[in-house]
């Protein structure tokens, strides 16, 4: 048996450590939007720290940033050979709604094939199958490429801290090119890369009247409600084709060629296993004119994240609310600008807010839209690691999810990315019960050993 | 000194135990729409018939009913003189927001002339104006009139269970006409009564997409987002004129004669009260075409009382919610029918809601509007007895609010009500901060005293 074989024959020999490892870092509730969750958040950067370390990188290191910790370790003993930054974050979504999940969101659960926890398909599990495939070629002696590793702590609300520290650590992060696994892929026997993601401009829009709570009866008629105002707002940001209305929103918006609608249009994810992977809305509903696989990959949103305002608990209060808050995010495609977009946004109101209220508009998250080379050496190499591994080609697709250090890493350091992740459609992530599906999590692992075997030639 | 003087003097010397009253009644947090409050609204019922015995009324007891009970009792010791109907509610409205009071909304302050309390002037101060009026009248033997008292608990949330205990008991209810203490008047010094009162349907409207919420990244562009859709649905019900568009809405509301439209413009509440009374929003905003006393008494409104979808905490989470829910109440004018309203409301979403997501609607509450003879014994003798204690004729107002029972008590038993009430605009009732002015509440015993006086001519 050679280096390698032995390294590969080794995955699987630990799955049990592998899955004690999921475990252990699932349970850590680092939620990052939680200012309460600051010490859990912390204790996750730690542990993937020692995690680093404990397979034999070095420089392993926790660089502070304002809000949460990057992670960064290294080997650089493959002269002549490619380096390769390998992206991933241990931060993860809220929660919420708690009274929806079958079992404890931090106390993982296995049931049948998964394993039941908020963060472990995004992206804990991709994350440990990052550090147990370099680990298994570590121990075997047979890391053939120089890898550096990046584990950021604030993906999950937009990662703010990366716009300063890519320039920053600018020789710090050189490589060849970076391999993010925050991805997926289109179904457990159905490998795919992708290789365009969506930006994301998120915004909290509050639009305030009177300065408390009144009497709906005394005032409703003559003092303009906030709640009304808002979901007029809201209302008239789309057409009922599902357009958005905000202006010169799609003048930057990249057309679609008809070879990439070819493709696309070949993508074995259809709308049945759109709506089942959805928990079986009615119907679909997007943009007219497009296909789902467009509409997901190559169109942009606007949706409502969240919305609150007045009174919300059991029964009836007849009260006109002060105010009403939505949160409110839009998916973005190449050439959209995040930046443009809080401009577009904040046009409309200008125009449609009446002067019966105030308004004010809070950025919180932004990130530009991908599309990465499908031929580079980088993405061959994972072509062929899941023709190893899954015993069929993947499918090449564009994903509506953002990514900001794609984006960042391009603008900054002019690294391309490839994005090699094996989430799965159905796995609730940012929902509730999200789960890893563990046999994808041991292709996982097998697909990046053979990725970085592939990597060194 | 006569035995009405001498009654008349009492409430005056013992205004200190009136307030002992006030503080002790507003310390028991009743709110009728919260199930986990029940044992205190129970106790609130307890208390009011305590005092109602205590005072040497008669038959004082509870009656129960599917929610909170209604407290009943009687003095019918003056033959061949009216039998008055003393109307009012112990229950009182949700404390929420909670952030906003300066003081604990249970823990009666008192801070310069008012007295701060969820419910004090919403109404305990009113109930025992009434209960320490009628005591004093009793205490001096000079009560020349029939009294029964009327105090339920579930006012706050549209008295359901009056549509049923009314024609139950219609002979213990029969009287000459009733007395509502459910009211206000315009200011300290410038007294009215309400001839008008609008009526109420209170909905609960719930958009339900998937069934749990989605990444909005994987899922956003092909499921329908129900928060986006149930804003749509709101936003629609509004023209920018802000006239309703639930289809035949506006049918059977009655056309203002120019009199009345006259009488109205006179009201002594200007905008610039209104405004100042609603805590100074931008500007106001209403039905185009019409006054604020029109808009406030005359012309129907729509709502949202509350909204809530998806992720509302700190931050951003980047989901497609499963689900947004608003309260949405309309305030009724003559001839409007509040079962007549709810199928207009399911006409509009019918036509208007989209075939990619589930919506339902739950009546919460409906009252009927009223408007009643400014020229009735009972008005004659309240206008005279607010006459005495301000020194002025009161201004006849047509209110925003409702009160259900006006309407009950007309459509079962054929009874009119007279609303005699001492609330102010700025009291912050349903709001935070809610206060009763102290001596508005001294005032407001007086007048009862004067005008039981009156009534019995």
């Amino acid at each position: 048996m050679n280096k390698f074989s032995s390294a590969l024959a080794s995955v699987t020999d630990q799955q049990s450590a592998a899955l004690a490892d999921l475990i252990e870092f699932s349970a850590i509730p680092s939620i990052s939007t939680l200012s309460e969750r600051n010490p859990d958040t912390r204790r996750a950067a730690q542990w993937v720290a020692n995690k680093l370390s404990g397979i034999g990188l070095e420089h392993a290191q926790l660089f502070e940033t304002d809000r949460h910790p990057v992670v960064y370790a290294d080997w650089l003993h493959a002269p002549g050979k490619p380096t390769i930054l390998l992206y991933g974050h241990y931060d993860v979504q809220p929660a919420d709604p708690l009274a929806e999940w079958n079992t404890e969101p931090f106390t993982p659960t296995r049931r049948g094939d998964n394993l039941y926890a908020r963060g472990a398909s995004d992206m804990k599990a991709q994350v440990l199958a990052l550090i147990r495939s370099v680990g298994a070629l570590l121990a075997a002696d047979s890391l053939t490429i120089n890898v550096k590793f990046l584990i950021e702590g604030e993906e999950e609300i937009g990662s703010p801290s990366l716009g300063k520290f890519i320039p920053a650590h600018a020789s710090l992060l050189q490589c060849d090119y970076m391999v993010s696994a925050d991805s997926g892929i289109l179904k457990p026997d159905v490998p795919s890369i992708v290789y365009g993601l969506r930006g994301l401009a998120y915004f909290e829009l509050l639009v305030q009247g009177p300065q408390t709570d009144l009497h709906s009866g005394m005032f409703g008629g003559v003092v303009h409600n906030p709640a009304n105002v808002l979901a007029h707002l809201i209302g008239g940001m789309h057409d009922t084709n599902g357009r958005i209305l905000l202006p010169g929103f799609y003048d930057d918006v990249v057309t679609l060629d008809p070879d990439e609608r070819k493709a696309l249009a070949a993508t074995p994810y259809t709308d049945a296993d759109v709506l089942a992977a959805a928990g079986n809305p009615p119907q679909l509903f997007g943009e007219r004119g497009f296909t789902s696989a467009e509409r997901i990959g190559a169109r942009p949103t606007l949706d409502v994240n969240g919305m609150l305002s007045g009174f919300t608990g059991e029964g009836s209060k007849t009260v006109l609310p002060a105010k009403a808050m939505a949160k409110i995010s839009t998916r973005l495609v190449p050439n959209q600008d995040p930046a443009k977009v809080e401009l577009q946004l904040r046009a409309y109101l200008q125009q449609h807010a009446p002067p019966s209220v105030r308004w004010t508009l809070k950025t919180l998250a932004g990130a530009h839209p991908a599309v990465v080379d499908r031929t580079s050496p980088g993405m061959q190499a994972a072509a062929r690691a899941m023709q190893t591994v899954f015993g069929t080609a993947p499918v090449m697709v564009r994903e509506g999810g953002s990514v900001p250090i794609v984006g960042l890493m391009r603008t900054h350091l002019n690294i391309d990315t490839v994005m090699l992740g094996f989430a799965l459609h159905d796995d609730g992530i940012h929902g509730p019960n999200e789960k890893q599906h563990i046999p994808t999590y041991w292709r996982g692992i097998e697909t990046f050993v053979h990725f970085f075997s592939n990597a060194s030639q």
